[in-house]
């Protein structure tokens, strides 16, 4: 019985999410799987961990998909092991029969082997570091206003950003319109403070380990993105490497030491790759080598998408953006159907749309059918572009008028230090036999 | 000189919120202090649960009402103890001299001394223990459908709440809501179940030990409230008393275990009252005896309001609603300002517009000017009286669209299971000398 073909897709992230979107009403049961019960629109992120714009906001319920095809449904639950000889994937809920498997697994942060990191710097690839991240910043200011040891106030008032990419730059950016808007209006003491000589102005300090930022654009754009971050007021560091990240701050290989309570990490992502049966073939960064079609070169039934992916475009790897992940998952489905058809999967080839980066404060910069544009223009593109790719009408709604009352009255709205209760707070953690994925 | 006398008001609550607004440009420095940097709207907390809006409509940056006064300013940080001789709040950042203090502690969930209910009941006092109640009764959810162990779906899908008073009403309308709304579409494997007889609907048990629901209101609207409840399809189970809360539900006093994963609390509060360096004369429930002014009997510089203070109206004790404490903070502002002129205070008198709850589904009761009232009127007045009432005219704006959303379609927009990533999200604890008190 065809209709008794089960696909799963192991992750809920642009390219699973659109995979299974585009699998409804297909004539097979789709089965997606993730350790949380939305979709989160990753590009989004560091507004939240900049008290711009509301988790919530970027959060779309996964369940809500179920309601586009009958033959949709979803497990949240971690999966543990994926076994490619008896297509089985291993959950801490379930045990799940496949006939078909996409691997959207994505990505994690790479830490480069930078001693500390992993410990003491912030990254921002979920919600809840984001959240974390937030609560830190505002945190900082707290105590910062609390102290009277001048040297301690300076490292709280010091932000450190490693890295020097779209994330990078867009995290620099957005702290530098927090500090001058909402911060100095919450923080009348901080004004005090420097008048008294007792402090300068809260720093936001951006470490690039090469001598040009946004890599993947042309240089011209990473030029205008140093000058304009240097005008707001960011200290744009190049070639300048972290060697240590301590509770003190970030230890330099130059020596020095950047005394810092918050230290960003946007240097590096690598491949989530969940534990298998048989080694894969791997490509740079953990991820996997695919075929054209992006079938593993290894398995003719497991695709490999977005970041657990390897696939080049134009002789070069793809950077790891959203659309990229979505086309994939548009192909992945569209081939997913083919061979339900007992057809032949084709090869994907991307199409390329344009780069944009923000840097907040009105600029932005971007590469759009090969025009390099910067200023204002690239900035709205960017925040157009973005809410109409957030999925959900709501989201869409409330993140348009966040970002309104932001840039139209220059302030924050969700200054909130929402250290959550976390006894409890984990989601229920049932074994279950493995019959519930047959009845699926 | 005047302008250095310092008022000290412990907590930003409804009471204390207010009189620091009220005393905004007053001649006197005005600090206030709470353990968290936002005002949370309590009354909305059982829908923040209930998936109904999101935790950060209901928080309000306390910071935004610094820039309403230059005398006002504000100290996030944990209140350990007062000291009446030396007139000094130890606070885990500083030591803060005060001239007036206001004790605007608010209240505790108090758990009757029922065994194992403050380690396995949910209680709702705070916007962490609200989201922290949605995460586990979503997670409920997911579980259940992951287990094929018919007894344990039953304990994950039944939902029992303590206390038949206002609170307790208006989470049981929700949680039916919640479930008959959003969990039937979003959950389709339990409709399935259901027909193989594999499942009865989920459950919502209210268990009150009296017999009639919303003591504070005369009795008919209890009745009232009470059919309303069982069409919903709540099992109102009245003159039951719980004698013991354990993982595997609430064991009552009739020896009969209700076996239930999620237990909710909502049957009793107590005046939460910090370290004090003098015995303080008590009233019920822990609350300080205040005079008329609502000044401490012992101690004339120090002023109690909200759930902190007893205070009575018509000879019977204020039942600890918003209004009171809104009106008590504002009296306390007036005879502060009073004192600084060197006049005596005036005793406070409660003006009691009316009493409203909603119990869900378009339903609600209440008491207006002497009126009592049944039905979708007083339901809708609820919203509209809250909505007026929510601080932050952008809390007010999206609460509004996300309620128009939830009533039109019926359905829930906040089903996330956002459990955060406790580590590092603490604010930072830094001690910090006693002078920083002398210098705001």
């Amino acid at each position: 019985m065809t209709d008794q073909t089960q696909i799963v897709v192991i992750g809920a992230g642009f390219g699973g999410f659109q995979a299974a979107q585009s699998l409804a009403n297909a004539n097979a049961r789709v089965l997606l799987i993730d350790r949380n019960n939305y979709h989160t629109f990753v590009p989004l992120l560091y507004q939240v961990a900049t008290a711009q714009i509301e988790p919530t906001q970027i959060a779309f319920p996964v369940r809500t998909l179920l309601r586009r095809g009958k033959n949709l449904s979803f497990l949240a639950a971690e999966v543990e092991r994926v076994d490619f000889q008896t297509q089985q994937v291993h959950t801490n809920r379930a045990v799940i029969q496949y006939d078909y498997l996409v691997m959207a697994t994505g990505s994690r942060t790479q830490f480069l082997g930078v001693p500390g990191a992993a410990e003491y710097a912030f990254s921002m690839r979920s919600l809840a570091e984001a959240v974390t991240l937030r609560n830190h910043i505002l945190s900082c200011f707290e105590a910062a206003i609390a102290t009277s040891d001048t040297q301690e106030r300076e490292r709280l008032l010091t932000f450190a950003i490693v890295g020097g990419g779209a994330t990078g730059v867009e995290v620099a950016g957005a702290l530098v319109e927090l500090i001058q808007g909402a911060c100095r209006r919450d923080y009348p003491e901080l004004g005090n403070l420097r008048k008294l000589r007792q402090i300068t102005l809260p720093r936001v300090v951006l470490l690039q380990s090469s001598d040009s930022l946004l890599g993947d654009l042309p240089p011209r754009l990473g030029r205008y993105t140093d000058q304009c971050l240097r005008r707001l007021g960011v200290e744009v560091q190049m070639q300048t490497r972290v060697e240590q990240v301590t509770p003190a701050g970030a230890q330099l290989q130059s020596g020095q030491l950047l005394a810092s309570a918050t230290v960003i990490w946007t240097a590096g992502l690598e491949a989530a790759i969940p534990e298998v049966s048989t080694d894969l073939a791997a490509a740079t960064k953990g991820k996997l080598r695919v075929r054209p079609t992006l079938q593993l070169v290894d398995h003719a039934n497991v695709y490999a998408i977005g970041d657990a992916a390897y696939v080049e475009h134009a002789g070069k790897s793809l950077t790891g953006v959203a659309p990229e992940a979505l086309q994939q998952g548009v192909a992945v489905a569209r081939n997913l159907r083919r061979q339900l058809r007992g057809e032949a999967p084709k090869p994907f080839s991307y199409f390329n749309k344009g780069r944009l980066a923000i840097i907040g404060c009105y600029a932005g910069v971007g590469q759009v059918v090969g025009l390099p544009l910067t200023g204002p223009l690239p900035w709205l593109m960017w925040l157009a572009v973005h809410l109409v790719y957030l999925p959900g009408f709501r989201n869409r709604l409330l993140v348009l008028l966040t970002w309104l009352q932001g840039y139209v009255m220059g302030d924050r709205a969700v200054r909130l230090i929402l250290p959550p209760h976390a006894a409890q707070a984990q989601p229920l953690d049932l074994p279950a036999p493995p019959q519930i994925s047959s009845r699926r």
